[in-house]
């Protein structure tokens, strides 16, 4: 079975492509005319709401599957809508597999061990390296052999995951070879650093300490091409961080948010790349989901045209990435 | 508008109890009969186990409302199960608020500002102090006037956050008066040291500035009972610890998992309660919901009988808890 990072690095290189396209569908941003179509059709607004999400979604697919490797849906505007939200969610992901595309879910799920494995299992699939059985389970005291299943309707690649509970809230994750996770680092909030920039006793900061047992922890699950399937998450807010933790962490793969819309620049980004130009994948969400209502776009395109603004607007990205990795090289 | 606080403590003083049931099914652990009983109802196994375990809660509800103020339903158990889960954890949270428990909602959700905003809309509802519209959202460029609806099925009083991306991703959870937050602090689990328990330059350790953090931003939520809507999770497994915090953060309520089935032990968790024996909730979930799997209601139950033997552990750990804190005074 080829391990998650292998899976990742081959579709990056296959597409020629470091970017992630966020799926965040702020509702609020939605072209106002997919809303409308849906609503005039729905009852239930809620529904509706949802459905017009799910067009939205696989008409940005459809136009950014060629100039991207990986999709990351954030699970917050999934949530919001409810029981329509997840299976919006649940179809978009579907959809993103259907056209080769790798998904990562951005939940930063964590909890203790023994929870943490459900929240695995819940996205990453039942079987795991721990004996757990796929799809089904016996009651401790079961006699009849009767099976009880219990599963999630999709899975995905990769999920985003919170370290502050340490190893037992990282480990199930760890479990599947063929599944990766990205942990929190260096987050591209402004006040991520209330937390993660506390001075510890040796002069380093909590986050530079999180990247190492991040790095260490990851060193369990290394894949062929000598990355591991546990990552980081490291803002394109703060570069300078992230060029001194990609020194520190040279076999972890960094997922990068932050880009376009969070202020993160292009320059700001390289030096999450290792010499050989690869270990990171920038993430850019309403830079390209929104790329419509934003110049050059907004006068370019009519608002149908959105999903041709946010390939543009991918395909822009991909390249601007290239040539600064060219630059480095 | 009773503050989140104010009711939480107005409801353990009517109940006079100080405990919190967790609601996790682990599916393994429910009783074999009920999962029987559905699976030969319903073709769909997933469905089936839903199902089962909506009874089950439902059931668990009925005989412990008299001897617990809250409920922690663990979202990962039903997240595990897809849209039929969701729809079994929103149908416990509207049973369980019918008779008249205060909902915590332990999903550890945290993200950047904006996404935590999600977060909080998602599970506190949506309208909050900020502006935000009640369940409706008008697209930016709107001038049809059309009100869009986005909005969950059910509202909680108050959700478990995650507090490793600081201060923005905290503030969305206290928009609103009548509800609530519990940022994790110091966590029940082993590993929980990992990041917790680095030692920073003033020789503090990593917990006890999170704490400080924590009591700081609940200042500005203070209800009538001198105590934050903003709480704090820290773990019954590490009373010293508990003891200490519990002096530091004074106007902070404590949500104390890990009794029981985790190892905390009463006399561990007395710590967690102020001179005045208010200021903490202690939680059990296995402990409870699968008491009748244990002594003594192993042998004075049958398989049947799996609710009483939780209302039973629910009120002995109602009266140990309520003896504990009398000796205290």
């Amino acid at each position: 079975m080829k391990s998650f990072i292998d899976q990742l690095v081959g579709k990056i290189e296959e597409k020629d492509s470091h970017i992630c396209v966020g799926l965040d569908p702020h509702p609020d941003m939605l072209p106002l005319f997919l809303l409308e179509k849906y609503v005039d059709q729905y009852e239930d607004r809620r529904k509706a709401t949802a459905l017009a999400i799910l067009e939205f979604n696989k008409n940005i697919i459809d136009h950014i599957a060629e100039f991207t490797p990986a999709v990351k849906p954030q699970a917050a505007f999934y949530e919001l809508l409810g029981i329509n939200g997840l299976k919006t969610l649940f179809k978009t992901i579907e959809y993103a597999q259907k056209k080769g595309l790798m998904v990562i879910l951005d939940a930063k799920r964590n909890d203790i061990g023994s929870t943490a494995a459900g929240y695995a299992r819940a996205y990453l699939g039942m079987e795991d390296s721990k004996g757990f059985k796929a799809g089904k389970v016996m009651a401790e005291d079961d006699s009849s052999g009767r099976e009880i299943y219990f599963q999630n309707e999709v899975e995905v690649d990769c999920l985003t995951i919170n370290p502050y509970l340490g190893y037992d809230g990282i480990e199930p994750f760890l479990r599947r070879e063929n599944k990766g996770a990205f942990a929190l680092v260096k987050t591209s909030n402004d006040s991520g650093g209330d937390i993660q920039d506390l001075v510890l006793e040796d002069g380093t900061k909590v986050y530079s300490a999180v990247a190492g047992l991040v790095s260490k922890w990851g060193q369990e699950v290394i894949g062929d091409c000598g990355y591991s399937n546990l990552g980081a998450v490291i803002g394109a807010t703060y570069p300078r961080e992230l060029e001194v933790l990609r020194e520190e962490m040279p076999t972890t793969y960094f997922l990068i948010p932050g880009f376009g819309f969070q202020g993160g620049e292009p320059e700001d980004i390289i030096c999450g790349f290792n010499p050989d130009g690869r270990g990171a994948i920038v993430n850019s969400s309403r830079g390209i989901n929104f790329a419509y209502q934003r110049e050059p776009w907004k006068n370019r395109f009519t608002e149908q045209e959105y999903a041709e603004a946010a390939g543009a607007a991918a395909e822009n990205m991909k390249q601007e990435i290239n040539e600064l990795r060219k630059n480095m090289l």
